[in-house]
């Protein structure tokens, strides 16, 4: 164990950046690395307003923060595939080699798997961390250290998008321009998507998807999605539909957006159960999935990156140094309409 | 058209055997039946008691029966696959084969499909009909008509088992155990599962189902689904789950049922939207699939009751004489228990 | 019948713009089409230089042209989505709607599909042509005739895009870079692919290519295909490899490149059957499928291009007037490596 | 290490039954297991009579056998699904859990996987052997020891299944029954064929699979398989082929075998490289799956076995005392054709 500066949810609503008691042994099969950029994400923000997400409280002081990018500093016994010096991000869950979901390759299903920043595990506002190899992943040069960091929410839309079973050329509606429907809405379009009909209330969101090739916003408040999806679609429907709204309001309506035969990805989680209306999905075959995490989708959002057909750049809204993180955590409560991604830089400027 | 004998349902209660106008002319592509074998379904016998199936509404006199096999008698223009004298069963839906859906392969999900028995289209309790040859299917020499008459229901099995997408050896389960629970459930296991755990509070029912191998029955009356499931799958849940029952309450509890990356596979269509735990779903990654009547699945149902995989005549409760129709739709009122299929016989005994 | 202009090849070697009789009544489910760009294929020329293609031989005299773009000049009976005076591509396959494929939604592999330009039935190079309204496309305003006419050699790359099954961020190899390995190689990138490796000796065509974002051009003259793949995949093999050559030489290494689990897609057909090593198939239980034109691709390849993800307009190497079309087949016959498409245009400039 | 009795491989044409070393530690994760009943495989039998397969060569003495069932009769440290005691049979391929195909989930193909009786890896022919606790699967106490030694040749059977994704109903030809064949046609009726029509040139091997109900048996040295598929199939083809035959002669006229838009499954393994027909193949979209081994089916052969959908024991053509092993391997050298499968009894008659 060693003493080291973190930010630290000491309780809810209270952030420390202080030091704290991490272990920074490397065992085989293990890299150390040297944090560079964090992204502040919505659970990281819910931790901090509400103390728990659902089943998962916070009862001990919990280092925060699961986006991360940096630099190897140190490699464990039999580690051959990175090199000190080698750029990286790292997906914040460590799955169980052994149990049966990872077996079968479901690691982000197995239910043992411990995951940053979720109690009782610490995450990565901190600045070095021990992960092990085979979930760290090495950046090409081209890109930024900001953009490892944002694999991690990119690669949400990436389970999405590989879910859906995206047809060349589909058509997909998202239900809501957050974080996580931009996400999902730029992996279906590199996933194979010709459109993405992007739907939200406010209009500041859907102005920053509509900057993508390939997005049709729509404001919700103003048109009607079903029309608009018939409109687009010759009245045929949509092939795909990603719920990332989490509203239980998307489900009145929902089932008027697919074609007959098509699918609907469920990524927004609504706290309480939701009124489903099956005899609406059952006349058009409506096959429904769902997502939680990813699984063996860093290379892939990472290659796809690399190739530039993903820029995730622009969602960059703003990056505090590690000494204001309590002020990106403030901003990020403020959940401004304009800001996408909110990031803390603990390594020095790339 | 021509005056031919038939079981009317005049109005919501009111049954009449008695002579109508019906068009029996052939034309190309068309071949004439004489109906020997018809099976009593759940939604005939719904129109009899309600007068209507959601939007469906019996608004004037409409011919039952959509479960049929009999005798190919005349062949229209272009017919080639089909001969007079071939022992034949009919898929009841008649889609547009130039329609979208149906171009795709999705005939059942096509909106303009006309199905027998469906207000305002006839059915076919009555000596003859005329159908399309594309969906009239040759049942061979030893393939009873009361089998055939018989394969209608079973293609539902057929439809939720295909879009199950089951793996060799997998384990089900079937969530009621009524007549459609029971041939999804056989199915199933023609299908490739290894094992079909088949729940209802009814033991009559179970009693039945539970005579084919590899059926598990589970009285939920008197024993915990979830907790028998984990038992038999070692704490894992199962591949896939029929819901077949229809009934809002399976929702509470459903998503404790499959295993993670298991399927649920929607038959039974609850009147109402249901509550559904989209967050328990989601921690399993569940896909759930929807089922809609059938496409592409009478010439395999044929071929599994063939090669004697599939042994349907048990589940014939009892034959009815033509005559005797309107008894055999009071009997089917009673939902005796012990009753799976009635049928009524038109033509002579096989 | 009427007398109408059209570029018809008499026989091997022997092509003439004359007047033919042609069929142009407008049936029921019908349009008439005013051709405005046709595009020249390789079996177009293939049958003027060889005067046949496998078991399709020349016989009579034979309009060309399967690859085209106009305007809907009247409609036949029943037609309700298109109407006179919209801009629209056309599937040159017209398939029985009523064969076991077809309904099956396979209607490219109907034994019965009669094709434009294939022996005996005429092609498009003539100024009108009748043509079922279900397989014409309405292009949207800004596509172009002569990208409306590229869209059948984008459908084959589109076919076996959907074929790969690809998921988004797989590495892909074309092996070709002829016009069907760039239009597979676009439509893997736009079908998902992070980055596609495409082969070929001839550096002229690589460098057409390699203009396209994602595209890593690989001279199979100067490097080892398999350990470029290997560099670039970490050792780990392609996700995806297409083989567009069509070259028996091809099939001496490809089992090479594919990574464990991962799919050939076979584009190029041998003229005689090639050797394949299916004991190193089988270790890395490659998948392999076979392409063969297109099925429900030229909704979906309008859709990408009309997107702007897809930009086939570099890959137009030079356009002749309908005059100069024999000199069109002269300049195809050449082979120029720096000609992907060469296109004759009937109606006026756009 | 410790001294124990063992068949052994000494070199080409030279078993011997004697005291070897062998490692019987038992580390954590892993099981002692007493082994009661191993089956004598092709692959077995071929090292003692050519002292190779492809790449592997026997160059020191080798313990054969890898088709095993015994009895736990030892834990070590952290193993929670099986206790000592439990009647098992055992995977003998060892994959790394940490390396990219077994994370993946397709261990089999991960090129570092450690598989009984193959150079330098010891096999199972002795008392005692230490293995994985992952991949010891428990038996029913209703499945013996004699089918538990069933599961592995039956497993590539499940494999094969597995790869040709059956829907239901499903009409097959398996080429070649041997008992790879023989396990193939049985594992594809248990995973959803109705029928599989199975082809050789020796009539006791197809009298043997023809007890099975679903399997039809041609004899090929009497009838024409292409022409006894059309007619079995109305002119249709079968949907799937599993080319079990592994003689490059099947591939002469395997395609004419499969209907528009079916599959061929290959396990058999031609020495060559084979001449295969790609322009036959492309014609009908013809999708080919390769099968190494197998992953994942243990715990579904095991299901389908224990439920009566699959019984093996007659394909168990003889059973030979320990003392008698090399005994046994004359006489599977023999290849009588009336033999499935020779089995040698290491432990007491259960």
């Amino acid at each position: 164990m060693a003493q080291v500066r973190a930010l630290v949810l000491e309780r809810q609503h209270e952030l420390a950046l202080r030091d704290i008691e991490l272990p920074l042994e490397v065992g085989p099969g293990m890299v150390k690395i040297a944090i560079h950029t964090v992204g502040v994400c919505g659970s990281d923000v819910h931790y901090y307003t509400h103390g728990r997400i659902g089943p998962f409280v916070v009862e001990a002081p919990m280092v925060l923060g699961h986006e991360a990018a940096g630099t190897v500093i140190e490699l464990g016994e039999g580690v051959s595939h990175l090199k000190v010096g080698d750029r990286v991000c790292m997906e914040p869950g460590i799955p169980d080699p052994n149990s049966r979901a990872s077996r079968l390759g479901l690691y982000n299903v197995d239910p043992a798997v411990s995951f940053w920043a979720t109690p009782p595990v610490h995450g990565v506002l901190t600045p070095e961390v021990v992960h092990p190899a085979n979930y760290t992943f090495k950046l090409p040069d081209h890109v930024s250290f900001a953009e490892g960091a944002m694999v991690e929410p990119f690669a949400v839309g990436m389970q999405a998008a590989s879910k859906a079973r995206i047809a060349p050329g589909d058509i997909a509606v998202v239900l809501g321009a957050g974080p996580i429907g931009t996400m999902v809405a730029l992996a279906a379009l590199a996933g194979g998507c010709a459109r993405v009909i992007i739907a939200d209330l406010a209009q500041p969101k859907l102005d920053i998807a509509a900057r993508y090739q390939g997005v049709v916003p729509v404001n919700i408040s103003e048109k009607n999605l079903a029309e608009e999806v018939a409109r687009l679609t010759e009245g045929w429907g949509a092939d795909l539909v990603f719920e990332c709204s989490g509203s239980p309001r998307a489900w009145e309506t929902i089932m008027q957006l697919p074609r007959p035969g098509g699918a609907i990805v469920i990524v927004g989680l609504p706290v309480e159960p939701v009124k489903v209306d099956i005899a609406a999905a059952s006349i058009k075959e409506v096959r429904i999935e769902n997502v939680f995490r990813y699984a063996h989708q860093y290379d892939r959002a990472i290659a796809l990156i690399a190739s530039g057909k993903v820029d995730l750049k622009p969602l960059i809204s703003q990056t505090f140094a590690f000494d204001d993180a309590i002020a990106a955590f403030d901003r990020a409560v403020e959940a401004r309409p304009s800001d996408v991604k909110l990031q803390i830089r603990i390594g020095a400027p790339a």
